[in-house]
């Protein structure tokens, strides 16, 4: 049985959804003894600990040019003391082109068949990919679990579905028969997907797999060789799937240089000089607006990014104002405030938020907000394992800088201990006040644990807001609390212009930051936050070219 | 019945042929007076007499601020002395704005029902088009009926079927159930394909509907409003598009300035400046590398551009080598070499070229390419229709230089009379023989009819040059003459490679100038020739962005 057979099903359910866009996974997201083994979170913890203070040698390429390694985990504060093997740009690029004319030889089916089976060799490492991500990221346990295991997984298989599907839609083949009136002209005509390139997927510190693995596997479906320049500060989570992807590549006899894993440091970056490269054909990118705005700019180069953000809430009216202050305020904690979807502006409206039994007035919103973010702190159960680490120190010199700005401090941000790692870094959210004629405060992106409540004249005026935002700073995600369909219309119509999805009235166990593979469109693409959307059809058919042979018919 | 019932075969045969590939026209391509009725003929050139010399007064875009046209007939040599309404760039975008919001509010159902039949419309008067695309354009009188006319209308309902296809790729809106265990999460969730805003599309002096009209129609289909900006020599064949299209708005209720058409000079181009305009979302171009390389770079837009290249033909071994001249001789003489698909440079190993009864020598060849070309210049039923005439001086000018290229002149450009027209602005083609090692004059567009036989060492230095040419300087078509299938496999991959569709041993009726709808991408958007192509799904995609809302299912 081939490998294109054996993940078939798993396959054609994938297509499937991404076109019902109704729930689907095919790895199970819960790390649950019963689906992952009962020992498969210790052996995964012994295995990510026996790595430490060692080199990476899992990788299938040859001739280490250097070791280097500057990985340090949020949580100990200290070295991991991880190395990699580096390799100048010219080998990675050299070594890519030859493997990209095999691969590109290699047949739609065997692709999918050996990307889906690399996914499958991974399931079995979700464990140590967690480890690893939190020991990167400073995300909490569950996060680190879920988002760099199952849920990348779920989004590097939607990038297969997508370019597979897309790969087939046209013919290979077909004849084209055309009458004339007396005789007819007939042409053999055929369809070749020309893969770009060369692929650079460029990883960032805060979700290292769960925002490459798109790029990774949608250029890899469509035919392209890849480079995965991970950020010197989170190269493992990564790491382990580009090892277990060339260890399917080299057992199915192809170049495990198809997909090389390019180390780099701090100190001598070697991003810029692989982006400008004149094979580098498309280029995949998470992390800043102005070094991914740098990259939109580079010639004869197709890039995708997902860049900053300002995501804001709308609030309106609600049922319940506590539910719903509970739902924000965990959507702020939620690791830290370092998810690009997480919300940072509040517009709350000065006559107060409408609810059945009355107006709660801006302050008393304010209140709750700050009682429910707080209370999960305070939480020892929850607050450590949600708040999670933070990944950057310069994070930390923001919420800290956050305290001075002009407008009453709801919240000050502060240390609390987490459990497990005494030393670890951390800051619970800053909340603080802002008028909504102050806009230059809140026009751009304070990256981490910080919450803005702004005052707005009214709903109008916090809608207006939003999308001047979304429009000319970009977001990723945008929240709304109205109970008046009207208003609802209104705000969905607005944000849609604005490029923006929004959550409306989310309460309870799901949050405004997350996003499902299959059914929601990561970044739309469509606003400064990034000119590239998980995974729409776009986001794979400019992976290729279509081009289009045809000679007569014999007769 | 509505016009969406009424059109929804046409619709749904277009969409199937999009996939099948295989040949499909929903508008007759000949003349016949059996199709288009005994008078069609002669009543549209009545009509397009009658236009001379008068103001258009045809279009639904009040209060002209100016009028304005200066189209002049390579037939004639003479002004057409028809004037257009023209308006200043804020008054143009100002109503385009406005449109926007009720088109973009318009169902898709509607939308497409509304555009096919202005295309209906414009049937009624495709010999009206093909008069005055002749005058305007110096093309002969089938080619003017053919590509202004079924060829740009298949072109239109390409485009439709195209946008409707994808507009409704996802579900509008779907139900999220995911399971948690002991609760499940349910989200009712809505798509919404918010369309870019303000389309601009430029025309080019040459094909000014076919090159236009899958970008206004892609453009309307998904919900932007469109401001046409012809090629100020020639205006007539798309405003009678544009007219059509703003009638049929108008008797639905719709805005006609949905569409609208902006006239401008020679003298006082207004191109740029709309194109800059920040409202202005989406640009199509169809026009000199120079100008459409200045639009890619503009930031904040997403461009479609059909730019110049180097088409070339690669002449390795032939069934038949006076089929062979014959057919490319038809191909340098059609239209005058004015087409962006005419080959230019023929590459011929210095050895010659292999036939079933001998090789032929370079010289030989040489001979009867211009043994052909003279044959069908000189053959007054046909030289004249199939050559036309010349669009604009300086392509005489370049036709006249080409002779002093350092190299054997084997045909020089001469005169001929047209029958029909005495005073017509003609240039028969130039062939020039050069040495493979002299890239610097064949290295660039010479538009025109200019041929250039290139003497190279043998085909694998053909196919390299090609291959160089198009990857370097663009290339829409090549042709190819090859019998071995190891020589035809890697001129296929290698073209491939260089995003250029190959036409291989043409003869008889089918040149490589010709692309079809339905079958044909025409301009992979894969070398310099153009970021975009006649029509994959990117070309309909880019011109909306996917926004998906999400809200907890009331229980």
């Amino acid at each position: 049985m081939s490998l294109f057979q054996k993940h078939q099903t798993t396959l054609t359910e994938a297509i499937n959804a991404l076109h019902s866009r109704t729930f689907y996974a095919a790895f199970p997201e819960h790390p649950a003894p019963a689906v992952y083994g009962e020992t498969a979170d210790a052996d995964g913890q012994a295995r990510f600990k026996a790595m430490l203070g060692k080199k990476f040698e899992e990788l299938r390429q040859s001739g280490a040019e250097g070791w280097a390694g500057q990985e340090e985990s949020p949580y100990l504060q200290e070295s991991l003391n991880v190395s990699y093997p580096t390799f100048s740009t010219s080998t990675l690029i050299n070594r890519s082109s030859a493997a990209f004319h095999t691969w590109r030889k290699t047949s739609i089916n065997d692709r999918a068949g050996i990307l889906t089976e690399s996914l499958e060799r991974v399931k079995k490492r979700f464990f140590e990919v967690a480890y690893a991500t939190m020991h990167t990221t400073g995300q909490g346990y569950m996060m680190a679990f879920q988002a760099s295991g199952p849920h990348a997984a779920d989004r590097a298989l939607e990038a297969i579905a997508a370019g597979y599907e897309e790969l087939n839609r046209f013919p290979a083949k077909a004849v084209w028969d055309k009458p004339m009136g007396k005789f007819n002209i007939q042409l053999n005509k055929e369809w070749r997907a020309v893969p770009k390139g060369i692929s650079l997927v460029i990883g960032c510190s805060t979700f290292p797999t769960w925002n490459s693995v798109t790029g990774i596997y949608g250029s890899l479906m469509t035919g392209n060789s890849v480079i995965v320049k991970p950020h010197p500060g989170a190269i493992l989570p990564i790491a382990i799937f580009v090892a277990e992807m060339q260890n399917v590549l080299a057992e199915n006899n192809l170049d495990p240089n198809t997909c090389q894993l390019a180390v780099d440091t701090f100190d001598k970056m070697i991003t810029k000089e692989l982006a400008e490269h004149p094979d580098v054909k498309l280029i995949d990118f998470t992390g800043n607006s102005a070094f991914g705005s740098y990259l939109e700019t580079l010639p004869g180069k197709t890039v995708f990014t997902e860049k900053t953000g300002v995501n804001s809430v709308i609030l309106d009216s609600v049922e319940d104002i506590d539910k719903t202050a509970a739902n924000l305020a965990f959507s702020v904690n939620l690791y830290s405030g370092q998810m690009c979807t997480a919300p940072q502006n509040f517009y709350v409206p000065q006559a107060g938020i409408k609810t059945p039994t009355g107006t709660v007035s801006f302050d008393e919103f304010a209140e709750k907000f700050v009682a429910q973010i707080n209370g999960l702190v305070d939480n020892p159960k929850a607050g450590p394992f949600v708040l999670g680490a933070v990944q950057n120190k310069k994070t930390k010199e923001r919420v800290t800088d956050a305290e001075k700005l002009p407008g009453k401090v709801w919240l000050i941000s502060r240390s609390f201990e987490n459990p497990m790692f005494k030393k670890a870094r951390v800051a619970t959210p800053v909340v603080v006040e802002v008028d909504s004629s102050k806009k230059e405060i809140f026009s751009k992106e304070l990256f981490g644990p910080i919450a803005l409540l702004i005052k707005t004249k009214n709903t109008d005026e916090s809608i207006a807001l939003a999308k001047e935002m979304a429009l000319a700073h970009g977001a990723i995600s945008c929240g709304a609390y109205t109970t008046d369909a009207a208003v609802k219309e209104k705000i969905a119509d607005e944000m849609a212009l604005a490029a923006t999805p929004v959550s409306f009235n989310l309460t309870g166990g799901i949050y405004m930051n997350q996003n499902a593979a299959f059914s929601d469109f990561h970044v739309t693409g469509g606003n400064p936050s990034g000119n590239a959307s998980f995974t729409n059809p776009e986001y794979v058919t400019k992976r290729f070219t279509w081009v289009g042979h045809r000679e007569p018919v014999k007769v």
